[in-house]
């Protein structure tokens, strides 16, 4: 049993209101030297595989056809191996 | 300047009904290896501080403050020192 780690992040041309809402809240609250806020997903998956390989192939594959979105989101996939199976 | 990526999760007691849905979506789509999704947010902030240090310090002060729900998310901090100012 693998963990893979994909990380989804909008591409730098995109707008991230939502981060522009957190940098503002930020400011409010005396965070002042915040000058960006992006914010985009993490998900962890728990994938039956054979090699590290494998699985990496499997994730890549999930985050291509339907964990991100390929016109506006960059993803990056880090393969972890679980020790409890 | 530096870039601090916070990481948050659903603490494992928390249920997580997006990740189940997107289980079941990867399910219909023939990822059957996949046996857990939990999806959770990262938070790139770009901090004005003098040391990698004072940058965690704010860093995890905003996640306690605003960016996490102490009550059912868990956060890690990572600090990396950006090239260009």
């Amino acid at each position: 049993m693998f963990k893979a780690e994909i990380t989804v992040t909008l591409r730098p041309s995109i707008l991230d209101p939502q981060g522009k809402a957190a940098q503002h809240a930020l400011g409010e609250l005396g965070f002042d030297s915040v000058r960006q806020v992006r914010i985009g997903k993490v998900i962890a998956l728990d994938i039956e595989a054979d090699t590290a390989d494998e699985a990496e192939r499997i994730a890549k594959d999930a985050a291509d056809k339907l964990l991100a979105n390929p016109v506006m989101e960059d993803f990056d996939v880090v393969i972890h191996e679980h020790t409890s199976a």
